[in-house]
């Protein structure tokens, strides 16, 4: 048995704070990892809060895991004691469905098994994330970092990363391409660097002038206040494919203005309620929307070799686990640059 | 010159009535057609009514035109007298962007020039559309139409039929593909016939139970109330494909539920209102939207060739001119199987 550390929530309504429970010692195709990092994501607001359907407690967030492999099953051959490792949002599927053959487990036809909040053991228990010290994983689901990336800031590559290289790599976006991105947070910053790693010209586009010097310093070749007609009006027509990482209501026409005919819009922004188009929107120009969730475990492990090669991680504010409440605030004000990364080592 | 008979309306509230006026000889690349049918479309109410913006009077519509060529210019090489030939929805282009090089002319960068209501001559005129007995086309835009076919029924395919063919072919619709149509009307009759010569398993998704023996006799494969819950909870995520065709506001996270994985709505239907849409029904499966704008040249004359080979016309009702203001009510009231044609020999 692992006596795990974590920070949880008991009700949608409360805070995290401190939270005991185990685990049992890996099965033969499992891994135990002692956390080191882990990112605060957006979704973890939403689980927490039963914002997204009801939710288990108490509830142990985080699905951007890195840590050190402590422990490993017998039948455990890719990873070894000592090794640096990483989680992200999934750690189960069917594993025989089309999607899972295709490594593709977040479209998994029976189930995705999340990191945290999905149903376990046939409903007699759920998973529980890296708000923790310790995590038992099995091995189809770990991956392995990159040797050369600071270990906190690579975290959020796990979530923040796979979501926006996904579907760029799913639309076939290349280097010349010019790439817009909506909306410059957690997603949309990693959206720039791994852009302009794929040798695209990159616009962020923002409604807050303040981020106009980070875009730059993140790379980008353009800024664009959405909210300013002289400075949209010259861009409009220009973009291969837009990034739409804003997950609050906004003006999906405008977004849409800004492809070239036949061109992309990628919806990553994961908002719960409904946005509204003008079919006038697509059609005069046969434009296309797509959605695209996290990544698949191949492609996740891709990425991760990426960023490695490139050296992109994301730009991070660490934080002590007592700190975690404060941090939601901060998350949900966009008061964060760009994502908040927790020391579990000190949980 | 040519004396021109035709219906028009001199105000977007005023109805259409007989309207004479006078065309040009044709210029050495122009066809002069004597029209014998005309396609009645929703959008030319739109466009006699000052609905999509600001419109010309007096008002001629028509752009499914089919008739008879009775004079060349001197460049003409495609046409002969006495050929019976389409004109569609649009009759110029630059001929010079990108689009118009692939044969896209209704994406055309600079100005595609629409069968009525388009500006000419440096703004000095406007074109005018079927709803007449002579029509005047540059011959690029001018199409043969199947000798097989019954010209008053082939009418449709000039708008109708292309609007549904072009998506189904850029989308690489094929055999055994599962293709549903939403909304059986003028579009969505079409949508069933096409998919079905292209060998797929058809369903036809409506509000409306009495649409159903016509469905099934049309060649679909099922039908789907999609106000019954039971009976679309069958058949979420079977489709390939959807084949949006309803223009009013309606459900899209429904049409979507329809889908597979990876699977694409075409939104054809020309709603001028925003369409709401949650980002979840697309992100989750990896889905897409695509919007399609009838078709080019090159297209029109393939559909047409297809349409011919498999014996592919609309289903329609045959009015004469006098009453047009009645079948415009009809439109509205979604009150017609499945196209009015106009008698074009009794202007």
């Amino acid at each position: 048995m692992l006596n795990v550390k974590s920070y949880a929530n008991k009700a949608a309504d409360l805070p995290m704070e401190p939270h005991a429970f185990s685990l049992e010692d890996p099965k033969s195709n499992e891994v135990a990892i002692k956390i080191k990092f882990c990112g605060i994501c957006h979704s973890d607001i939403h689980t927490a809060r039963s914002e997204w359907g009801p939710t288990f407690y108490p509830c142990v967030p985080g699905h951007e895991i890195v840590g050190e492999v402590i422990k490993v099953g017998g039948d455990v051959k890719r990873f070894k004691v000592g090794q640096t490792v990483g989680v992200g949002c999934m750690v189960g599927s069917c594993q025989s469905c089309s999607p899972c053959e295709e490594s593709l487990e977040q479209y998994c036809e029976n189930e995705t098994v999340y990191t945290y909040n999905s149903p376990v053991d046939q409903g007699k228990s759920y998973t529980k994330g890296g708000y923790a010290d310790h995590v038992v994983v099995d091995q189809k689901f770990v991956l392995n970092m990159p040797k050369n990336l600071d270990l906190a800031a690579a975290a959020p590559l796990l979530c923040a990363g796979i979501t926006v290289y996904s579907p760029m790599k799913y639309m076939g976006v290349k280097s010349g391409d010019k790439v817009g991105v909506l909306g410059l947070g957690g997603l949309g910053h990693m959206a720039v660097k791994i852009a302009k790693s794929f040798g695209c010209e990159v616009a962020v586009f923002s409604r807050s002038p303040h981020k106009k010097d980070d875009a730059m310093r993140l790379g980008a070749d353009h800024f664009i206040l959405t909210n300013v007609e002289d400075e949209c009006s010259k861009f409009v027509g220009q973009f291969d494919y837009v990034i739409d990482t804003v997950s609050a209501k906004h003006n999906l026409d405008q977004a849409f203005s800004f492809l070239k005919r036949e061109g992309t819009l990628a919806m990553v922004g994961a908002s719960e309620k409904p946005l509204e188009v003008l079919p006038f929107s697509l059609v005069f120009q046969r434009k296309k929307m797509i959605g695209s969730l996290i990544g698949g475990i191949k492609e996740t492990q891709e990425m991760l070799d990426h960023c490695g090669k490139h050296g992109i991680t994301s730009d991070i504010e660490m934080i002590q686990p007592e700190e975690i409440n404060k941090a939601y605030e901060r998350v949900l004000a966009s008061d964060v640059k760009y994502r908040f990364v927790m020391d579990c080592s000190k949980i």
